[in-house]
């Protein structure tokens, strides 16, 4: 596996155990680890900082050059929110764990010219849909559904 | 004036005042105001803060059915991050100092429902014009350019 997916369910898994919602991102540029992050609405009571936003954070501030040769990685299909900031910074490339436990915006990624890769693999799939189980309240709120 | 647009003007100022990028932002619930912020990219190093992403982190976690039911105002077009957040919590209504800097995602905005009213407010374009011209390396590294 991808170590940068590794990686990001890492952070996920991470996330997880701090009492969030499981999801993890990377963002790696020419082979090297930029920034890592996971979400954190329970943790830091942010409706901004899902897993891509998050290791963008980490990631710091970078030059268009930079982020126009990166590559992201995320657990799950990125959200009208997350898209829009791959678009905003040109992201070329992004790596989805899953998209079958919720469908992103990917329609409009791949309509911008970002190449999208949808895994779907298994450890995301379920730290999802366990989660859902286990709280969907809290999941709603995150995408902010009723 | 409204006095949720004069206070997303006043939180513009306040981030010129602090070496920031001068773009602010409200959002009101039923005529009160549920959060302000401003760019915060030079203040805090962060790339996702964006004034309309500030204004929503100070808000805090709401449910779905507070922000579908929520104003965002904001001196400046919204970038694509930030049309993503209003797309992704429904906030059914943006009002907009101006997009003859700056022209942000507003036709998505509309295509998907939202009502996008543009002012064209005289302070904040010149807030923008004199800011831009000043540090344009900076502005560039705020909307992903080159």
């Amino acid at each position: 596996m991808d170590k940068f997916f590794e990686r990001a369910i890492e952070e996920a898994q991470k996330g997880l155990a701090e009492g969030g919602i499981p999801i993890g991102s990377v963002i790696a540029h020419e082979g090297k680890l930029l920034g890592a992050g996971h979400n954190k609405r329970i943790q830091q009571g942010s409706v901004v900082l899902h897993g891509e936003m998050d290791a963008l954070e980490n990631a710091g501030r970078q030059s268009a050059k930079v982020y126009q040769t990166s590559v992201l990685y995320t657990t799950l299909s990125p959200c009208p929110m997350c898209t829009g900031a791959i678009l905003l910074y040109g992201i070329p490339k992004v790596v989805i764990g899953e998209n079958q436990t919720f469908m992103g915006s990917e329609q409009l990624l791949r309509d911008q010219g970002v190449e999208v890769v949808v895994l779907n693999d298994p450890t995301c799939i379920q730290l999802m849909k366990d989660f859902i189980a286990a709280k969907p309240n809290l999941w709603n709120e995150d995408i902010g559904e009723p």
